[in-house]
């Protein structure tokens, strides 16, 4: 039986007959099997990043722009944990991943060879799923088991460590995978939450997380607002968020827990759809973790729930019938000047296609694109969920595989850009749409506004090194050309409005790097 | 007491009085109070990395040159999981790292901020020793914990979670570092490999790792095998190695377990001085796990063992007064004609400056220097000791930093290059002497010809695309340039013997990128 499938294809065909269609792949000698068995299942379409994060990244940006999981292929525990840091992003942002993750062969584990590790140690922390396959049978039941628990609802990072042996071998066929649908949210938790928001009339609020910023669920959101006059706003680090066109303009929960509590403190009621209870990013003197005033929480819909269906039920309870009339927002005036951030979030505002998918990793230089972008072409919004900065370009180099049909720009702050510059390549030999917008400023500049916080107002120059990204700064341009992306420099906000809608038009990656002040 | 010092101060004091001298540093938020102690305790240089693989490669670098720890500063359970590939090559190198990683306030853990995961499951695998700061008071004891586990013998990981409330506190003083000197080796087990190798005669095989490939090492372990006509093996990817100049020419162990084995077979008699017993690096069909034959290993000294004074006792042993003549064999021809593996291996060898410290990650491209360059300049080698490619830039970093008064060559494949590419703008930053002698053949060779073995003579489309790396090509003279380092492409071996000594004239790093063909 020479010729029969081997494992490692059985679990591909069980995968590609669950609907998997993408394997972000950085192989290496223990994944060969694997590698062989991509060629026998082509359904799955294998995409090669030169650095498992951007595989990693890349699979959590498909899977929010689909709905749909992604497979990985990484190479034993350094592999494996290459790839971790985007997928403690993708965790936040409950993006269904399956990470398949070759091990020694299972007989040669004891040896301790050089590249042996516990894979399971690296791989829990980032993981509701972790399993060790212990033959080859398992393999086609084990990957139905993982990307069924990866569906969720919402949606999880499963990791499966397979000894090489193991795929290699000839085993049964394929087998099913079992999804459910998010649970129905039950009817007195929405008569509870329209009770609350009556009571608090203007001092009610809806923080919108997860499915609760669909199209669908912000105007029901907008609605039930508009019924009692409570105020809307989005959790802080949406992983997919709808926005422009005549959709209502929402404001996020701002970054500093201050300002954030300032924000929620006239809240009597503040009724969670799709969103947990907001928490500060960081522990800082003086503020307490939970942002939301004492007694005010109250859940319509946790993120594993049916959150739009109990959006439409929360609108539908608090008897509105239609939704509030949105006036589309005024776009912003074409910049001019030296490149700001201001003039930055005016010119993407202004040229953004209708469709596009925006990956903000953009940190202190992206701030004001928020406020003035409410009016423009309707868009998706993406944002760093975990805080794991170089999440940027490999997500919207995934979100780019999901939708060919539409323009990604990758807003990207220079700093975080570095960790995974790799992408680069990838969306280079995948001739992806994707513009990266790159914001230069030479610095980690959220660094030293924290190190400001914390009450060193003047660092030494250690602190100042650690925190500057000059001497020399970065040259994105000729970074892009080694990756084979076409790049150029603005320096002015002119400069900016006459080169983005020309990169936007091309086909294929393009940068800009803006030369901020 | 407002200016009482830090915890983060005493921890570092602490260090400092230990010896520390380098901390390599990718900080943030979590991270401030520790950043600001280090302009407190300028005695300890922080060097910033852009991605936290360039940082604990580098510590290994350092370590390994110095023998003496360097510190890591890390963000949170993504900042370190960034450097967990060159942390198992450090571990694997036994080489001495201490990580300090900023967590979360202690009070904030429990609100499960996105940024919040754990840390500990993180580390453990590449560690050996892994804490929690409980209290301010604790941090200046437990880092000299630290630093006693981390400086072995031989040499450690260490890593040590700090909540950022207690960085900040200000607590006692410094803390004493413990460390113990390598144990020596029993008289009788000297005598046991004496009479085991004076048995065996030419059937007998000294194999050298860790301490016993020090210069003395070598030479008396030379003697021991001249006296009883015993050949000598290094161990395939040792840490540090002294070649070149008068030193014995020694092979390494070879990389396949078929050619290890074969090589081995006749050995009635493998003594292990340092090196640990050879096993295979993966396991194939039909071949065992362990390389040499049954009943022939005898261990004269552990890699935690003083080696060095072993293998001086066994040579005395076996009655060697005098080493062997060892002639120096000559340098290679300069090579000419079309870019090969051979040429590059030739130029170089030809070229080493004396003190050259040579990181080997090459792969496939650097097998012939090894036999070509036993002739050269004195020289130390470094090489990838845990298989997580990506080490080469950042050790060679690192190397440099501890070098000053050395030149340093990163011999890097183009594959591996490309995982922690970063190293070249710390380099850059720096000003330090590192070629980059860039092997370019646009594959990931090793993983074709490992297709190969597993018999898959001819690939799918898929898995050829997972294993090469056109389409585009790399440019490395433009990544060069965006992190400001100074690069040319060469296209033959006259290019290449021409451009060599210039760029190793040069002060500050220069990269050379060799078109293989």
């Amino acid at each position: 039986m020479g010729n029969a499938p081997s494992a490692a294809t059985a679990m591909l065909e069980t995968a590609a007959d669950a609907g998997v269609e993408l394997c972000f792949a950085n192989p290496g000698t223990t994944e060969m099997p694997l590698v062989a068995a991509l060629d026998q299942v082509p359904r799955i379409r294998a995409v090669l990043g030169l650095f498992e994060g951007v595989c990693t990244g890349a699979a959590d940006g498909y899977a929010r722009m689909t709905g749909r999981p992604a497979l990985t292929l990484l190479h034993l525990g350094p592999g494996f944990a290459n790839g971790i840091a985007n997928l403690h992003n993708a965790r936040r942002a409950r993006s269904a991943v399956v990470n398949l993750i070759g091990d020694q062969a299972s007989w040669h584990r004891a040896a301790d060879a050089p590249l042996t590790s516990d894979i399971e140690s690296l791989a829990r922390p980032v993981s509701a799923w972790v399993k060790t396959a212990k033959s080859a049978q398992d393999l086609a039941a084990d990957l139905a088991e993982a990307i069924g628990v990866a569906t969720g609802p919402p949606g999880r990072v499963a990791s499966y460590v397979i000894p090489a042996d193991f795929q290699a071998e000839s085993a049964g066929g394929s087998a099913r995978v079992e999804t459910v649908a998010a649970p129905p949210v039950p009817s007195d938790r929405v008569e509870a939450a329209a009770t609350r928001l009556r009571a608090a009339g203007a001092a009610g609020l809806i923080l919108l997380g997860g499915a609760g910023l669909t199209a669908a669920s912000q105007r029901a959101a907008a609605r039930a607002a508009a019924a009692t006059g409570a105020r809307l706003r989005v959790e802080t680090f949406p992983a997919v968020w709808e926005r422009g066109g005549a959709l209502p303009a929402i404001d996020r929960l701002a970054y500093f827990p201050e300002q954030a509590r300032e924000d929620l403190a006239p809240s009597d009621a503040v009724v969670l759809a799709g969103a947990i209870p907001p928490v500060a990013f960081f522990g800082y003197p003086g503020q307490p973790s939970q942002l939301a005033p004492e007694g005010s929480v109250v859940s319509l819909a946790t993120p594993d729930e049916a959150v739009e269906t109990a959006l439409l039920a929360l609108a539908d309870a608090l008897g509105a019938k239609s939704g509030p009339e949105v006036a589309r927002a005024p776009l912003p005036d074409a910049p001019t000047g030296p490149l700001q951030s201001v003039s930055v979030g005016a010119a993407l505002a202004r040229c953004l296609p209708e469709g596009a998918v925006v990956m903000d990793e953009s940190a202190t230089s992206g701030l004001p694109f928020y406020g003035m972008s409410t009016g423009a072409a309707p868009h998706t919004l993406l944002s760093l969920t975990g805080g794991a900065i170089g999440q940027g370009l490999p997500v919207a180099t995934g979100a780019a595989i999901a939708c060919p049909d539409r323009k990604v720009i990758a807003f990207q702050a220079d700093g975080s850009g570095a960790y995974t510059l790799q992408s680069l390549w990838t969306q280079a030999r995948e001739g992806l749409d994707v513009v990266t917008l790159l914001c230069s400023n030479r610095a980690y500049r959220i660094l030293q506004v924290e190190l400001a916080r914390a009450g060193i107002a003047e660092p030494g120059p250690q602190a100042r090194s650690l925190t500057q990204l000059d001497g020399p700064a970065l040259d994105w341009v000729s970074l892009a050309k080694g990756f084979g992306v076409p790049g150029q420099r603005v320096e002015t906000a002119e400069e900016l409005v006459a080169a983005l809608p020309r990169a936007l038009a091309e086909p294929g990656p393009q940068l800009i790097e803006m030369m901020i002040g």
